[in-house]
């Protein structure tokens, strides 16, 4: 098939190439020039503006942005969508809110257009190899779209998962679950790192790893980091939090559904952005009060 | 009455007076010699050692033991029953483990002497004008040390809770409370904090003292905390634990009870101490592992 | 001073009685014509519908609501603002989300109107007897109205918190915080139950609501809880949420704030208007699927 | 090499196959004759008592207990001690408190015997064909032992974490990781449930268990739960707990480490296990004390 990717960044470069590999074209787009020019000598046609993307595809065109959710999506797709025609299929593949989706499908389909929204999971190196795509929108488009995902997914990597929004919401909640099993796995790793025993980790993680009930790529890829610093002395553990947690909470609120793993995970990254807390200071300045208890001056 | 204290601290201290007050005769004990000396001046009967102690009390003899929770009780307990007689009762007056109290308590039994344990509460000022004190023991013992109580407490404020132990324990769940409550009024304003609107925050505590829903104690004690230090600056969010939540958790873990606000307010205390942790260090890592999020380098 | 009061629900009738009290004039609707017609028997001044309410008062008018928050409001106001002339003043007094509070602020004023929001706690004997009252809006405003505040609060308890919105902001993070409180007392009380003494729970509540670091109102209900009901026999631990503790926990992610106490004890309440979890099943389907761990059908 | 296996259950019976299909002579008994039976025609050698497990095997012996952790350990034991020599080694390959596994480790090594602890996890398929295996003990010991090990494990499954107690430890936080992860994927199919959306959560869970990120035996488990009963309709989500992960909790609170994912999936687990709770009516009450909300009644 035949595609324009807007985008080119850790992402969207290594889905361009997936895509080259099996034999799709590429019209490839990114505000900066490079990668689309490297992508060009690997079989690419790069385009120098979002205009010139979509003159280098045919009606019924199908463009995939792969670009940071927010703002940007709209932006792009404001310049995007006068160069359009009717029956388009436009491909959200980055991690939107579910809601912003909806909405944007909703304007899209106005115009005649058909809004996809493709929730991508795998890291860096399953863009690249093979990653895991759960996707909505209307089945038609789903249908027309396929192809190219039988390809670029691993094997049972591609779920079309019903209407917009269902693709975004889905990789939400993947990304909520995320959070709790890496919050578990570093949970676990503080209470060995403090227990009186003198543990390997990079052992550790190797053999929880094979064969035991927690194995799989979070604890392939926890191998992997304690392989390069052994006690993870060079870094800080400050967790930084993108967004889909947090709506994985809001979602749960909203619902009445009980989500205190995931959200005490979210509640931790906070935290850990925080040298110091005012909620901490008012119980220590409660603990003198009542029981001259000592404060930590500053 | 006439009665033996043993520790001298900011509680026994005061506890002191407040019986001194109440027309009690105390004969009083530190380690220090200094507080027993100024309490000889305000009419207390100063001893020099535990010994002497015991030997200005008539059996049956009352003694109050008002010292740090933990190896401090036992090494007191040593030095004073070989100086007892049997019926003569033993007050734990500190925060002991309900645990250890009942071993204690059984060892005394087998000496014939009555231990008693006094969950004692309201901070160093509800020591000196009026405590609250929740009692364990048998019922005897209790009725005859009840004069104490009636006068040293606040109106309502003692408790024959029942058996020994059983005030230990009643101690250390009022402590887990605490703990909860105080998590949860630093988290409000902590969330006051970076609300858009200005807050002051003694006026905020004061008016959430006089009259809502949440007014008590612990909510004057915030407005005093804020009229000496408007926005807490002078002081750090380090929560230290001295142990009674710790336990009402690990009581909880027994019990097979859900606490999820009492522990979550311990952890909070825990991560508190820490400037960084290991858990956030492996989380940061893998998000690094899978997707090529920077992390922070130390 | 001379106001009107829509809704006269078990707060807004105490309300208009409380005001009655101090020597204001009352010009009380409900859409039920029972309570109107009580209080004109004390004294206020019934009106049969909106329209006559605001044809009772004389600009500058003052209109308070108390009335369910969320539609109810935009209806009331809806009814209301067609009557009102500039520089009337409406107060809204229930728990209202401070974001819809800013939004009709905003409406308001284009009609030259100023929005007051109060948030009251007290419960429905603070609003007889005296209560606590949050109260944001322009200075001006609330100059004009303060000596209502004066007389229906208790000594200290109304604060001008700042500019619109900061009342109900204000009246939210109090809910949150009571939501922490009354979850931390319920954790406590059932690891009373789960214990091996055998405690008589209004004894408990009442010593704890005498003398202790967690005494307060809260503690006090308690006591009068179980001296309705002495091991709460007769009722289910469904605890229901009306929407504020919510509203927190939503403000603090917004915030990126981390307030666990308060969002554990919302999942909780959710976590018990249901007879199972579907995350339960999921857990116990795994356990099942690894371990061959029998699982409970329906 | 040669070995006896006391505890023919789930796990051991399919660890003495294992043993058999790689050439290894396995004496097998069972407090219930049958399994040693089975196991005869399979190749083991069945014994009828441990004293004649120990007859027919030859100092320097190696004899694995997999029998359920807690008492049944010391039972066997004191059955099985006085029958050994100086030299032999002991296994206990179950779930049992590392606490535990010291204080015997400490009394077998008065006898001259050398205790290890082997964390087992892989479920009853990995006990099969290939498991995942945490060992503690003296460093000659597990040499010994190690071809065993070589062959029963998946390739890199096995690991050698140091001194005794290392391996329970191990296991224990091992399955407290476990705890959290399944509860955040259950949590994560709840929000699924109250989602708009209509999803098939066999194919969702298919679509995650290849390529995301939280791909992993746990999820091709959900994936085979989903596919026996789409919608778990048939059972109940009663979360039983077996004891690593309150242990986990346990240790986290000695280490003051916290774990607030590990400990909210326990918590979760023990709500799961109430048709009511005695928080949820005191909180009940409270409302309905303050604010005249109605409660459940019985």
């Amino acid at each position: 098939m035949k595609l324009g990717m807007i985008g080119l960044g850790k992402m969207g470069y290594n889905l361009v190439l997936n895509c080259l590999d099996h034999g799709h074209e590429v019209v490839a787009f990114d505000v900066h020039p490079e990668p689309a020019q490297k992508l060009e000598q690997k079989g690419a046609i790069a385009a120098a503006s979002i205009e010139e993307l979509a003159s280098k595809l045919k009606p019924p065109r199908v463009v995939w942005m792969m670009v940071p959710a927010g703002e940007t999506v709209d932006l792009v797709l404001e310049q995007l969508v006068p160069h359009l025609s009717r029956g388009d299929i436009v491909i959200d593949g980055g991690n939107s809110n579910y809601k912003h989706t909806l909405a944007r499908a909703e304007k899209l389909q106005a115009n005649g257009l058909h809004y996809m929204d493709v929730g991508t999971s795998g890291g860096t190196s399953g863009a690249r190899e093979g990653g895991c795509f759960m996707i909505g929108g209307n089945p038609e488009s789903f249908r027309s779209i396929e192809p190219i995902f039988k390809d670029i997914a691993v094997k049972n990597g591609y779920l079309y998962a019903g209407e917009v929004g269902s693709g975004h919401f889905l990789k939400m909640v993947h990304n909520g679950i995320e959070y709790g099993m890496m919050q578990a796995i570093g949970e676990g790793f503080e209470i060995l790192d403090k227990s009186p025993f003198n543990y390997n980790y990079e052992d550790v993680a190797r053999v929880w790893a094979n064969g035991s009930v927690i194995r799989g790529w979070l604890m392939e890829l926890t191998q992997n980091a304690f392989s390069k610093d052994p006690n993870l002395e060079e870094i800080r553990g400050v967790m930084q939090a993108s967004g889909e947690g947090q709506w994985t909470v809001e979602t749960a609120l909203e619902q009445k559904a009980s989500a205190p793993v995931i959200a005490m995970s979210l509640f931790m990254r906070f935290r850990s952005l925080e040298e110091d807390t005012f909620h901490g200071k008012v119980v220590a300045a409660l603990r003198n009060e009542f029981g001259g208890h000592a404060v930590v001056k500053k």
